[in-house]
């Protein structure tokens, strides 16, 4: 089987140069087949601020109108990915910046109204991933790099959660068809999960699936962190090999600190 | 020998959503091997002075600092796009939008400080175009967008006129070895290059080299038309098999209402 690393990057990575440049630079080091995903959110409220626009949400939650979806599209296929790719070809990483409307690549539908309107979201369909440009891609040495931007095939692009979209492409390339052996790996500015509850450095080593309720249960495990888990078993329970959170920084044959998720 | 279309579109096609909902109609209907090219320099002026920056020129051409930079990717290689790909994508035409730093497509080199110093600008190195990348694109049935972003290779972005990058994508195809017969159109709101002194009506149906120079030192031929031109001949003189300017619309097997250039 061919080993295949899909990364995301989020959080402080995307909003701190150095800490980007670094993150660009072990992510380089991954010598087999790869794909970085990236978001940029606290990027995007920089911008909708300048413009004058503000920040809507409902029960903690980004509602993207035509004005939002226009700065979310500028940042995110814009800015963050052009200035990701940059840096990747300057490091002799031959990367491609690709939204989800680009060859097709990730087809969503707008997520239902009700009983809450999120405006211009989407929600990715179950075969929207296009696995065969992904695989020419790689085959050809070239390395995707998705951003948090699809399209309805409709003429609509659609926010949607990076997060989400690292688990659906890991998750589409775990088809036995393909004959990949997928590793996926959310990282950000911290070294895993955390719980500082019993030592403000402790984070777990390992998360399997009835810990991660106890977790959540018992708030040590919240917000953003809870779609981010969601989306790390996801992908565990539908094929992806292995799935760990934590560090940009990767050593030898591995990230170095993590927390790995496994179902028990 | 293989016929491919390079189409660029500029001026207010980009800023007009029903014009260039029309033009992409059009280019959808070219059967051949297509490429599309676009600018979009006053939608970034928009952007610009939204975000509290102001149009910095010198004789007449923009300086590209860095926050113009920025607003110029976001708006170049983010919203018009993507917003560009998404409806290609509606009307079942497969587009994939690049910058010239995905795939490393156009290299460029910073321009010359000296007597100008017009900032992020780029210049396209000789070999610049990266034409495996397009024709492997091509060949499985993907058209590719360019913006008019490029890079240097060394992780900075850079500001490039989109009629060069559309004159240097045609001349890079018409080299010998591709076996590719190239037609290059600048596509725009006018049917072609006007003479308002003749008649308001009136437009060249061919222009050649010695009436180029006759119309512009007669102020027939000035501003952004000028370096337009230039680009032209500079294709035509460089193998590419026919160059025209003029409206977006194509019927059966052409552009309908154009200026040939010619070389005399």
């Amino acid at each position: 089987m061919t080993k295949i690393y899909v990364v995301k990057i989020g959080g402080n990575i995307i909003k701190n140069d150095k800490m980007l440049d670094l993150a660009l630079r072990y992510f380089c080091r991954i010598k087999e087949y790869k794909i970085l995903v990236h978001g940029g959110g606290g990027k995007a409220d920089f911008f909708l601020k300048k413009m004058g626009f503000y920040k809507k949400k409902i029960q903690g939650r980004r509602i993207t109108d035509k004005n939002t979806l226009n700065i979310v599209v500028m940042t995110y296929a814009g800015i963050i990915n052009k200035n990701i790719v940059s840096i990747l070809q300057k490091y002799s990483c031959n990367a491609m910046g690709l939204s989800g409307a680009d060859g097709n690549c990730i087809k969503s539908f707008i997520r239902k109204k009700n009983p809450i309107d999120y405006g211009y979201v989407g929600d990715i369909f179950n075969k929207g991933i296009n696995v065969d440009l992904i695989k020419l891609l790689l085959e050809n040495d070239i390395v995707p790099v998705l951003c948090s931007i699809t399209h309805d095939k409709m003429g609509n692009l659609l926010n949607t959660n990076a997060d989400t979209i690292a688990s659906n492409v890991a998750v589409s390339l775990s088809s036995k068809k393909n004959n990949f052996l997928v590793k996926l790996h959310f990282s950000f500015e911290k070294n895993g999960v955390f719980n500082k509850k019993k030592n403000p450095n402790f984070y777990y080593e390992k998360i399997d699936f009835n810990l991660f309720h106890k977790l959540k249960k018992d708030f040590i495990i919240k917000n953003g962190m809870i779609p981010k888990l969601e989306n790390a078993f996801f992908a565990l329970q539908n094929g992806v090999y292995k799935v760990s959170i934590g560090s940009p920084i990767y050593s030898y044959n591995d990230f170095k600190k993590k927390t790995v998720l496994c179902l028990n």
